[in-house]
């Protein structure tokens, strides 16, 4: 088969390494001309084309960041009229199937989320087992016309991944509890931690294993996360408001000196053991 | 030379086995039996002796919750007329050193805190090479006797730590920026996503490794960190009231649908490659 990406960023980039390992021809293009130049200097891609020659392919996939993808997406599926399968990667899912709802080729798109990623972006950052072992998300899998949706199917466990089936919204809501906010939480951590080292130059000299675990997401890209949680809003502000009340229950805790109360709210969150 | 290791969960347990690693004999003793007894099956020290045994070593260690060992140590120095060695292993210093302050044998103990550690606990945690390569804090060196200063200063370096010097004071503002608000935040989120999965069994089905690193900490012992969290109270709310603020900030910029905003917090938060 010959699939063509578009973006070749940690994402998409991983995408055309485990489809060329895959045995598939993989033309490449990005809107970055230094990330396509990079692109074809780390040979993620047989190819790269521009986005118009992308659109020629058997399957195209977008893993462009999600406000790009409710454009881009549409525009690839008034190209498909010899029945070619579309899918993107991206962490939001709502906004997009709704852009490309009632569209005349509505069903040669495949709502795709990998839940895999790291704090690194751009090319450099591609790994050809970045999905092995993972999930994959297909949302609203009864709008995807059934030899579309087979092909993706198809692809997502060439890359070693397992398929599960969400609405848009359901999948919205879970990703924002189970990774964006980690997000949020990361960034909030780093700028409070680099706040103070703006007048304390040692502030990070000790920081070891827990630190870094905790603030690793920090490093992620904000051209990937702005449009994540201006799409996801909805149910992040849920989420950070939950976590915000979880947080001032932990600080009262503390500051009345209530140890009971605070032991048992540690032991309450130890129970992330049954989980992880 | 002969060392006893008073407590021998993870902290003291690592300890025990780099101790008997670099040669010394290893006495270790548990306030509780269970534990101890699971040390004995470890083989993390040469004989599991009786608190009162342990301080007749050459150098005794108290790792030991923190609020335990302000207790504990000026015991261990009520005992300490021929001139031993002991070290304590806590993570906040300010309430021990006031605790020693003018105890007749205060010169022979040394203030440590191994800036090391796992989200596990209890003997089973221990690991030989724990502290190996990571900094060593040793506090309010100067009322500290230099033999005993000298003995801590040559574990330490044993256990292949580098060895920096705080006052107890500006370690626990230190220690509460780069660890203790690590583990405020992994239990916050741990509380938020396990409160919803009340609610929706299916919350964790998704969770991938961006989850599993910012909730990591929250698996951490409550008798560890209840007292940890109360001895450093001071320094620790400062924290938390920061953290809520970025928090908020973050979550406007949200709500607004500021995305400059974002960006610009994001990328502010990115920074933290500067120093990770």
């Amino acid at each position: 088969m010959r699939a063509a990406v578009i973006g070749l960023g940690l994402i998409g980039g991983s995408a055309a390494l485990a489809l060329r390992e895959a045995g598939h021809e993989v033309w490449g293009c990005d809107a970055s001309a230094k990330n396509a130049e990079k692109a074809r200097e780390l040979g993620l891609a047989d190819r790269i084309v521009s986005t118009e020659a992308a659109t020629r392919a058997d399957l195209i996939i977008a893993a462009v960041p999600v406000d790009a993808a409710t454009v881009l997406v549409p525009e690839i599926l008034n190209r498909c009229s010899r029945g070619q399968t579309v899918m993107d990667l991206g962490s939001t899912k709502a906004a997009l199937v709704n852009a490309v709802k009632g569209h005349p080729h509505r069903g040669r798109f495949v709502a795709c989320h990998p839940m895999a990623g790291t704090e690194f972006s751009g090319p450099e950052a591609a790994l050809p087992d970045l999905f092995t072992g993972k999930f994959a998300v297909v949302c609203n899998r009864e709008e995807s016309d059934a030899d579309a949706l087979k092909t993706a199917e198809a692809v997502l466990a060439e890359w070693g991944m397992k398929t599960v089936y969400y609405g848009a919204e359901v999948h919205d809501m879970h990703a924002a509890f189970v990774s964006h906010i980690s997000h949020i939480t990361s960034f909030a951590l780093a700028l409070t931690v680099l706040d103070k080292e703006k007048n304390d130059k040692d502030i990070f000299r000790l920081a070891a294993g827990g630190f870094t675990s905790t603030v690793r997401l920090a490093k992620s890209a904000p051209h990937t996360w702005v449009p994540i949680f201006k799409q996801n809003k909805k149910y992040l502000l849920d989420v950070l408001e939950a976590q915000t009340e979880k947080l001032r229950l932990l600080k009262e805790a503390i500051e009345s000196e209530d140890d009971t109360g605070l032991f048992n709210l540690i032991r309450e969150a130890n129970e992330i053991k049954r989980i992880l």
